[in-house]
């Protein structure tokens, strides 16, 4: 059934979305900001992505660049929809929808821009299930939808079109030179797909689910109610059944670097009651591996999400600060995801970490609830 | 009246634009081997741009990157047809002919390669009457036609389009940006243009220039006369009618690194008589000053041209070793490329240098041939 987003639930649909961003992804108050401007008391039709058309042709939208740039360097907010409009262009056809290929993060309102801006509904989905760091990182590659022709447009207008043929890694490298010289950040459409390829590739329902963990974790706050359990109860019927606390303390460092258009770095978490344990969070945009005492607890794809221990707000990597009082939640990502060739793509070797990926329900083993 | 180009003339060509390519440009031995190859017996059309219609639709054609680069990475052949077809195919329209970009160097040859491949004719014109390191560094830029949009063919079949509508210099930004990762050679078209244009914005008969100088150069050796004698009579008839002996001597100092897609250094050559003077050349890919004993005698735009002193065989800056004995001669360029406007694009500013332009013929006063 198609639904409405409308500017009351953009909030919610931020703060979910920044949860799934497992600290990347970027800072989507700032494309909230971005689309309220643009949708005003209008709404953006949603589509389930179980009753589209096979036919139907859907241009996903984006932002890409470093999460820290991204904080000092608004988009002046015409360039998602140019990139849409760069890519029909070049394929000599219009889209019927357009789709996130990242649903965590800012990349969960980019498409919605763009649906404001040009009456298209949104799919329902995304390629992501969460935020990866580089546009390869797609399920809709690992299931043979490929990226190129991908569109870039500036904010200066630039328009680039980069094709790479089947080569999701080489668009990603030429794209990723592009953004870095256009000053950090690019705005690019990519992965045409037909709506048969969304229900065969995409992680479906995503953009509900985050505004569906945005509202739960909201409503449970005014009712003074746990949002650790809210979170646990909104994901329990989702394809991210398994939510378990990794780790509660405050955040005793943080060594962060944007280098080669990425934010890399690692955050060290302590118990504020003074135990001698830590827990280690490596990331590259995105939390990759979660140590607690040197032992694995919860690795890529796995959701690792940093929240403040009491409300359960989200923080991103680049929000981290020394001293802040944070909660450590490991969720697991849907089976489409652990697959041999998803892993290939985006597991813990996709990073350049030695340890083999082991899911988060078996490693921690304590409930998000109960810790 | 046009004029064909077959395979007897490619080393005399080559010659003559290894000097214009004052340095760099890349080789164009490595072009010759390439366009042998896909001319075999057959023969290349060049037309006169005074007698081109107005309306013929041209697209130039060159090679991007480092020629230290390029000596290493000999392009697979395809790339240059490739970049114009991709141009085509986004304007939606069928070049008429090719043209050289660049004349010195490589570049005078990868249009040559094209029209082979396609049996296109060459326009007998080109926008830098030399060679220059940066894609905006054009007449055709200077007289108002831009180089959007660029098409970019890679070795492994990549396709870049990147259109920066009149900004010319963010164009070169970018398309740097993608021949770097590409290794540090792309093969791109851009600037299309009418024959009106080509007419308006080009610097004419630079390919036959180059092709008569090459030639020159050899018949004066095989007649043993003087191959300065024969450089200066060439071009006393062309828009290049000054030449000058800089300094005659020895290298003495080479001090080149590839960095940032350029190959950027300093060459000293000092007098085999044991005298205590010296000429210092700076360059970027090309040769952009020359200081004896800490005086300017040549500056870019004019050609600063390092041969072998016997033979007066060019040698590119790659080329230079410690020990050769060579002469270094400075020769004027054209009119149309010493307009304040053709110096703010390509004088020495451009190239972060202090110093103004001056016309060669002012400086250096003694002639090539009796130096």
């Amino acid at each position: 059934m198609s639904w409405q987003i409308t500017k009351d639930d953009l909030s919610d649909l931020a703060r979910g979305a920044t949860l799934l961003g497992t600290g990347g992804g970027g800072d989507p108050y700032i494309g909230q900001m971005l689309v309220e401007r643009v949708l005003g008391d209008g709404a953006i039709t949603v589509l389930d992505p179980d009753e589209i058309d096979d036919d139907l042709f859907v241009i996903p939208t984006a932002q890409m660049g470093a999460p820290t740039v991204m904080v000092e360097k608004i988009p002046a907010g015409t360039e998602p929809s140019l990139s849409l409009r760069i890519l029909e262009e070049h394929l000599g056809r219009k889209a019927d929808a357009t789709m996130p290929i990242e649903c965590g993060g800012i990349n969960s309102m980019i498409p919605l821009i763009v649906a404001a801006e040009t009456g298209l509904p949104v799919v329902d989905a995304d390629g992501m299930g969460r935020a990866f760091p580089e546009l390869s990182m797609e399920t809709f590659a690992v299931y043979g939808v490929h990226g190129s022709p991908l569109a870039l447009a500036g904010e200066r207008g630039e328009r680039v079109i980069i094709d790479t043929g089947d080569d999701d890694r080489q668009m990603e490298w030429l794209a990723r030179a592009i953004t870095i010289r256009l000053g950090g950040v690019g705005h690019i459409a990519e992965y045409a797909m037909s709506g048969a390829d969304v229900k065969r590739t995409a992680v479906p329902r995503t953009l509900s689910m985050a505004l569906t963990l945005g509202r739960a974790i909201r409503e449970a706050r005014e009712a003074n109610r746990s949002p650790f359990e809210a979170i646990a109860e909104t994901l329990s019927t989702t394809l991210y059944a398994h939510v378990r606390t990794l780790f509660e303390g405050k955040v005793v460092d943080v060594d962060r670097r944007t280098t080669e258009g990425f934010a890399k770095g690692v955050a060290r978490i302590a118990p504020t009651d003074g135990h001698d344990e830590e827990l280690e969070i490596r990331f590259q945009n995105e939390n990759l591996i979660a140590l607690r005492n040197g032992e694995l607890v919860a690795i890529v794809p796995d959701l690792i999400c940093v929240v403040e221990s009491e409300s359960a707000e989200p923080i991103t990597t680049e929000g981290l600060r020394y001293g802040q009082r944070v909660r450590v939640l490991g969720i697991s990502t849907p089976d489409m995801m652990r697959t041999p060739e998803a892993l290939a793509a985006f597991g813990p070797s996709a990073f350049g970490l030695d340890e083999t990926f082991a899911p988060v329900e078996g490693l921690a083993l304590s409930e998000a609830t109960t810790a």
